[in-house]
């Protein structure tokens, strides 16, 4: 590992949407067989890397996400994902942590990926871009962390398909790995959710302008497929009763159902606005590689399918978080991961939080999980040695 | 009412795949304001119709199901939707009971729909073909049996959308249904429902084959987006537990994944096949027909409000049945029918089947269910004074 001098790091914090060549010399081994390098990841950080180097934090996007967790979002001017947990004096508090993310391998906000240049063709990757794994996602970031010479983090965590990459980099890399933070993710991805995401893809390939994957190239867009794909999952990022609680059976803007297929219906129009706006900031093969490698996702299967095995000896400490109302990845599927930890004499915490908000709710304001962690983090910061704000 | 002589009930049930044409002199007054007529019914019975009249069962399919409740069905020459239920010494026992069942209207097996042609025109109706409504089904239905000479129905029954029909069928017709069997379905559309029924139709009319409804004229079929909607709701009819027995993450003739896009897992081969098979006996427009009829029901808004209001009076005998691991039209919705029901005084026994095979529950091998119906129709059969097979 070899650290980068502090002045480099103040550098490149003076721009907006950083971004890193890594794996040049020694390139990346994906689990495909595929070595990849160089390549670029594109990242951002919050806060500021103290003396020791001791209060890192990265947190990892899940599939839809990107680096901008603090906004405003360079193409949407949104929040960040993660305004509601990470700033001044919130829950991952910048004025004690140093909060990294990077923008996952694969994805299409500047890491490579099958949007961006192939440097052996000068030509977008498309389909060429090697399949990728929730592992080589960890592994990226681990060059990330190495290129910002950071030995440990102090915490990893994310939800959904982030919790998937804090579980990975745990088992990947426990050393270096203080504390971390699982939510609202599963330790492997079950057939319902395999079912979910090949919607998703068959709705994009189905698009003649996906062509093959070419479409960039062609100058075409399968933004049809695309928006639809992301209808599908928007669905299943909700519950059932926070739909019930937000529309209902509540017309748009009119006083009597229309008898057409127009957007009737309050759910109808939004769900349509949401596969609308997303086509706007995503790219469509992303989608396929990003819900490929987590349909892969199988952390037991690598230790010889006892999850505890991937974390037998580990000292790190966890904190899982699910909600009542996630069917994406329920609260059965956390406790399954609890029970891998306890098993594995792991120092764990769990909580349910309370939520009628679905999956989505580790995006929004649930003060429980914002207190819960708190705690964790604070008890944990005092443990790590890390000054208080 | 004109009842049929005999000998022509007869005469037409010498061919396979009985119609008739309804509405000649009297058109349906649709829900949306049109006069639709004449129009076409396409359907099929099995067993006899008594001297008295009084054994007809009406049998109401659900979304993408048509008249051919026992096969062979003569598009797949697969058996028919409900073969478990329907034949001699079966539930619903054709040595017993005169058993009928018509395509539904806006449906693509023979009754006026968006796929037949349009007498004004001479071309298919396409989005040209009025909304329909569940109200609008029952109400062509009640005209077959006017021509049928069916005064009286001894059972309707249906699951999903035949369960919603069911319902309409007492509240449009209570001096006509004997017995009720809602089975699977629930008294008004969710919004979460509707959004799973706006993605469908989204897949449709995004796939450019589609060419705003007139793909038969210009000879095309908008079959991607109809294998889409298909795999998208083909989810919902199945439960985790059962993907998870089924499929869990097993690969399809392959011991390891292969870092691509084809159908590693089984359950994305079962996936794709599910859409394939489907756009070979269905249409397109149907399915936008259908789902928009699905979203429009809600049984309570046509009485003030108050569910229970829909059976005020009724004399009917109801037996409501639903499967724990429905997650489309669970249990509370159905207890929701059965609470109005006893509000209403009306006579309901209703039961919950444990079963982990989720929505499609009713149309597979449920022992509970045909041995809870086989009673409740028996005593129901006596009280009717039926004779035994």
């Amino acid at each position: 590992m070899t650290a980068m001098p502090k002045s480099q790091v103040a550098a490149e914090h003076a721009q907006t949407g950083l971004s890193v060549e890594l794996g040049r010399e020694t390139p990346l081994q994906l689990d495909c067989g595929v070595s990849l390098g160089p390549f670029t990841l594109a990242y951002q950080t919050y806060g500021t890397l103290n003396e020791e180097r001791s209060n890192a934090v990265l947190l990892c996007h899940a599939l839809t996400g990107d680096q901008f967790v603090v906004g405003p979002h360079p193409v949407t001017g949104k929040p960040g994902w993660w305004e509601l947990m990470v700033g001044p004096g919130k829950t991952f508090d910048t004025d004690r942590y140093f909060v990294i993310c990077s923008n996952t391998l694969g994805g299409c906000m500047g890491t490579s990926g099958p949007k961006e240049i192939n440097p052996t063709t000068g030509r977008p990757w498309g389909l060429d871009f090697p399949v990728i794994t929730i592992r080589d996602m960890v592994k990226a970031q681990a060059m990330l962390l190495d290129h910002l010479g950071i030995e440990q983090l102090f915490c990893v965590s994310g939800g959904s398909m982030g919790g998937m990459q804090a579980l990975q980099w745990v088992a990947s890399y426990p050393e270096r790995c203080f504390t971390a933070v699982p939510i609202a993710c599963a330790a492997k991805h079950s057939a319902q959710n395999i079912a979910l995401n090949e919607v998703g893809r068959q709705a994009i390939m189905a698009d003649p302008e996906w062509r093959e994957g070419r479409y960039q190239e062609l100058g075409r867009n399968p933004v049809g497929g695309l928006a639809v794909a992301r209808m599908a999952a928007h669905i299943t990022y909700l519950s059932e009763s926070a739909l019930h609680r937000k529309f209902g059976r509540a017309l748009q803007d009119r006083s009597n159902v229309t008898y057409g297929f127009d957007a009737d219906f309050q759910v109808e129009s939004y769900l349509r606005y949401q596969g609308q706006s997303f086509v706007e900031r995503f790219d469509a093969n992303s989608y396929l590689y990003i819900t490929r490698a987590i349909d892969y996702f199988d952390l037991a299967a690598d230790y010889d399918g006892v999850l505890a095995n991937a974390f037998r000896g580990v000292d790190t400490r966890f904190c899982v978080i699910s909600f009542t109302s996630d069917w994406l990845y329920p609260t059965s599927e956390n406790r399954a991961i609890v029970r891998a930890l306890a098993a594995a004499a792991a120092n764990v915490s769990f909580v349910e939080v309370v939520s009628d908000k679905g999956h989505d709710a580790f995006l929004l304001d649930e003060p429980d999980m914002f207190e819960t962690l708190r705690g964790f983090l604070s008890g944990a910061a005092t443990k790590r040695g890390l000054s208080s704000p």
